[in-house]
């Protein structure tokens, strides 16, 4: 056979864009390796400039960008690396998305508007992503907007063992803050050796829809524990209001548990203020140092079960099988 | 300037795969116009054959099938109508799909599955789709899973309508049989009056997530007439044993409405032997002479809506103020 | 270099749907490994779920599914479980058709028709396919349809082995249904020794074309064994009326050959009944009971020749001098 | 309704490469317009330049090109012409190819060999066709490798009446010289009273397929003119032999009649010195003026064909009723 | 023919996202209609939501947005109005670029780079554009990063004007802050009379070009008005030092003439401190409060000449035409 | 795990087309290998047939096709070839081009022009091209016109230490023929120890615009050997030009350096009668035995140079830096 022979070697290259670069350092960290060295910048009109200073010819690539505000700011240098990587010959690109933007506008909720979570799953493979990393879509649908795979994490583990390693002995309910999350709640759950469950019917009172708002709890939480749960906590109106309505309703005490901390505008303040004993958060997004100074914050890493994962996919192993097949 | 001039005439067509072609039939009465005719059958072998028997040149075509039994079986002689459609030079090919099949395959439940509510997308888009055109998706993102204008219909003024005229003056309560669709009920509310929501936790009792199934009610039914309300009826088991539930926590009367009338199985047996005063369906999938033999069946036409809905696409109206804003 | 290095593996993994399962176990255990094990299932409405039981990450898949009848069954479970696969990070995606579905609508025979052939290979990309791998096409037109590798296997040697082991030594001529594939007859002449050839006219005298039909013999037959050879056999009338024209015209005997044994409505019956001494096929296609009971038809496997091809995609060897160049 | 409202207008644009003008040019006059004014020429290192000189923003654009020696020259200025179109803001754009490249090579018949006419199809849908006019594909399958509507005409009935006209009191046979072409010559015999078929078996001796190469006539010739049909004529080779074969075995005449006049080579020689009476062609390709000169080439125009087919297809009339549906 | 006729009616319909509504605003009152309502605001999270409050149904949809600081803000908002264009069924979408952002990132400077040029192109047709309209792109190649037409107008005609108005009494030259843009200079000359040309060397003296960098002027400038042309000032640096260089070579005064006045950072204070009489610029981009005070800022609208386009593409017109064919 | 484990292995091979075969051989030389045996010949009718020798399954494929006149020839000869790979299983196909055809129309310079050289890059995608190479493109944004990797390679060290040998003892000017290609002459300058600059003002007097066409110098060239650099000489015409005018200014010998050869039509004849003491070029376009001939035409090879890229390439090393960054 005419030609030149060689036995196929891959290499496994991290990078990171400005947005949360600890994270992706932690990240590394555990992978026993260092992020590529970028220049990253924006010129005098915003534009954004990138270039690797390495050679990232056949590598493997995974590209950390976690979509916090300013958002578009985020999603364009996320773009625009991965552009650089397509045109630098990288072999195969996986965009990993600790928070994914514009997740909450996976539907037209009206007429005329954008579906714009699936509009930056477009965009991303547009600029040549082969395959997206997530951690708690808004909802799992947002799998289907890509056109290839994608694997999606779950932080529930990290968070139960949390919760479970400090509440656990308390008497505990599992509270979802709002009708339609349920099912995550039931995950909860299950990892809290069955803890009840309850909701709070947060826009009206379920017998007299036209009336005023309110937030009814529906089930028992009177003396527990109530660990709120949610996938991300943004202005931290609803769950502090949720936590109001559960301590009215009787419930000991409040933990607020969710994987996102977007903490926009008077998020951190309503926290403190709040009757939450105690807020748990991964680090999916960066936290201010305002709300890390926080006592009642906690952040847990969401590194290794990044780390974990890109591992996997890096060695053709198993992502379903980290999260005993409930992906 | 060279050439020829001419002003631009368009033509709208209706056509129609063999699945449910009643309904095909009660669109192009309503407006004013016939199915094109079209040969359609199955080799010995089972492969389908269509052609079409006029020219459809430049037309503005409208391809109605419905994913009723055999399921598979229809979606692709509704994929083949399009590919004879594009290649014999249609201008424009909406895709009608009253009820549109494996829309509950919309994610991964676990790891390795398909998500085959967008495969079925991407494939009437590779046939030649331009448009699509649905009632009651299954959920809303669907609507994000096609690369093109949808057109979603919602048979709620239809049912609602039926219900208040017959039921208007009773106590009513509106139900629903699962805690993820609430929403579809609270719309319900809003167009009967304000009628008191309640609905069933099906899957586990909600103190005891580990414990066996139940079906607990969850808001005030006592006396009242409940309207049981879902989007679709399959084999009628979730259904009827909602009814009743609602008859044990001493409702008056439960009368079940839905738009998509899969009745798979032994759905009519159920429903024909369950506690439900009347069962109100829409014809988006084609009833059984059984069922249609049950009295408590009642069958409301969708055909005004897609008729009108068809009328808006073709004539460029407004869909959305169909439904004055909530689409 | 930044990163981490690592030896590229690759893992062969073979999927079978439920329309041959006979055939790919034979495949696989010719290989040396098994099946990938797999869910897959119709649900009451007959949408049909896959799911497959391990780690697909990474692997090269070979997907075998035969289109026999239901045909767009088992078209539709295929294309669903490419769908997963793709999503479940396979490598790359072959998929594997004894027989492909559609093969005869490969042109527009009049105006406004589909070309389903085309439509086929465009879906089976759309849903992630990368490589096509059939048995005797009906056309070798289709090759092109797909847009990618597609290895065309023939059935020819198998076929042709049998045929000269057992009337090797009688006198024979070899006889094509249809003056439109003497190319492959031509073929089998080769393989046999220089038999020589002849065809029926089966549409019509050749002398008179707006007369009757007749099934007019040319070429000499008399006194021979004759080879009628076709790629498939569906309802089996045109072969049986071929049959008997050569023993009109004077054959000793008849001896029917063909890749594909659709056998669709009265085929077996027919063939049964038929002046054939024996009919020849391959398990492209899965045969019923009562085929198989019949003595005078031989069930000849493709295993051996799908697991050849299988293999030599796997390690970049050559599927062309499997066929001695004739591809 | 905000907004500048206005009816829309078409304008039908004839465009035309340097290949074959004076096609094009008899095309418009027949239609009523002009060709479009366009810059066409090659630089000095052979590269094409083209411009059209007239606005051609929202038109309808009919580009003519046929494929004649040097093919890879007018198919590349052909594809440069849709470019321009594409991004000067055609509407729509028609490839009309009288006569398409590269159509023989439209399967691989050995391993390793590109498909040629299916690259063709892909090209000009890359440069920015929308549709494709064609007369007489050397195979139907071609029409499959486009994505999108392909407009077949057929020559035969301006040939055939042709035919009828000069012939038609003689006693007929209709030949093909090839035995893969015997529908052809089928349609032939409909449109000529049902003249007899034959054919020639020009690879080898039915009987002896691995001896000498023959020209065996099939059917009744002895005393009759013989209509000699074919696609096209390239070389002559071919088609010269059958001819004689056909006066050897008493032919009274033979009359040549094929679609495309490629005349390559000694063709216009070998058709001088043939037994043939007289050669029918039509000027899907240019002649030579030598061809021109030669009494017995008689060249009828494609170009009413092709005005009618352009009409209808700006129109949004029938192409398929040209031909009594048999497209 | 089966079927409803119409004839067809188009509808333009002008947006503006929030980065320089004035200027659309500018551009519909010359074309006589209004912007199209809509709401887009940023959420807490500074994700950006838009919704049109119209039926955009068929329409000929022009999007207007001028890529401003901060340019990643705007661009995803153009791209998100694109998206909920094409998801409501505009017939067509234009998008209008007064100034096309990362339009410099148009190769790789450097290995490693993006080419963000092209990205931005290609997100946009992803998004789901049909056309481009730009104003001055830095470089013409950029037309050919778009797959589809781009309409690239010209701000010169409009600048010269001016200028010829308010110094063509004047002894003029023109002069190029730059070697690379010298043909832009002739076309301004051509304009002006023949006024001479000169340029500035920027980076290094001519002779030495690995010593100190300065600002040699080639060309005759002494006792002359230099007219200092170029396509955009961004933070101003390079034109206030090339006017510098004009005066210190004896220049009688220096008018600085550009289309996009990007004005980052220090340039509006260097303007304001610089030897320039004028600073003639368009209103591609929004300017500052700060920049509109500033006497020597001349500001020219540019929507005359976006008018003019729109109306032109909308009725099929000539763009080309309204530059003399200089496009 | 299910399945068959292996080591991956790869397989460069490379193949060239017929433009300029010994460049190709020169390249395997270097490599240590050879070409892939291949037929490749022209029909009758001027239609390219290709088949390659050996199975190609899985290699790693560059394909080299310098596009010399017939530039249409050999651009389809190259596309044919991707094709037949693509389809022969490559895994990954490079196309080389020594030289890039039609790289000068990488804009419309008038409206209604096509932009062939993005065409060209949409072609090569649509065949199957996994990324470019290409020698000194004529413009750096043509990068931005292919979808996909390209390694743009760069003759200026090869010619620029040719130069600095043989000539870099004397007093050196670089020059440029053209204002527009500037930056060109500083590298050289830069690699020449900071040898002045110098260009040729072509167009018109700098001054005059309006009047006749001259050439002036601009920039110290009296007694200094000029080496006038560009990418290209085609019909020779401008560069003999811009060498007389340097001898009228003074320049005590005048030597040409340029990468691609075209040497058009009068081109080899200018040069002989030119002033100029030397011509180099490289050999990226095969030299006609006349201009071999010439004692003043002096051919680089440019093996080496796509031999180390090619070996970078397949050993994912990295090519930027053989450039020292300047890619």
């Amino acid at each position: 056979m005419t030609g030149i022979q060689r036995t196929t070697q891959k290499n496994m290259m991290i990078f990171s864009g400005r947005a949360h670069p600890s994270l992706a350092e932690e990240v590394t960290t555990i992978l026993g390796t260092d992020l590529v060295p970028t220049d990253a910048y924006s010129f005098a009109n915003s534009e954004i400039y990138v270039r690797f200073n390495e050679s990232v010819r056949g590598c493997d690539a995974f590209v950390i960008q976690s979509h916090t505000a300013p958002v578009n700011e985020w999603i364009m240098e996320h773009l625009i690396m991965v552009d650089a990587l397509k045109r630098a010959s990288a072999k195969r690109i996986t965009v990993v998305l600790p928070f994914y933007g514009y997740a909450r506008q996976d539907k037209k909720h009206r007429g005329r508007e954008p579906i714009s979570a699936r509009l930056m799953a477009d965009l991303f493979k547009t600029a040549g992503a082969d395959r997206l990393m997530a951690v708690d879509l808004h909802t799992s649908q947002i799998q289907g907007f890509f056109d290839g795979p994608v694997d999606h994490l779950m932080a529930l583990p990290i968070l139960s063992s949390y919760v479970k390693k400090h509440y656990g002995k308390e008497e505990l309910a599992i509270v979802s803050p709002d009708a339609g999350r349920i099912k995550v709640a039931e995950q909860w759950s299950q990892r809290l050796g069955g803890a009840p469950l309850a909701f709070i019917h947060k826009t009206r009172d379920i017998a007299r829809p036209n009336e005023s708002v309110a937030n009814r709890v529906v089930g028992e939480v009177a003396g527990r524990t109530c660990i709120l749960v949610d996938d991300m906590i943004d202005s931290g109106g609803t769950i502090c209001q949720a936590a109001d309505a559960l301590m009215k309703d009787g419930a000991s005490s409040v933990v607020i548990a969710a994987t996102h901390a977007i903490f926009s505008g008077p998020a951190v303040e309503r926290l403190a203020n709040s009757v939450a004993r105690e807020v748990v958060v991964t680090n999916t997004l960066p936290l201010t140092a305002e709300a890390r100074a926080l006592d009642k914050i906690t952040e847990l890493s969401i590194a290794p079960l990044i780390s974990q994962a890109i591992r996997a996919v890096f060695e053709d192993g198993s992502v379903t099988s980290m999260f005993d097949g409930q992906a």
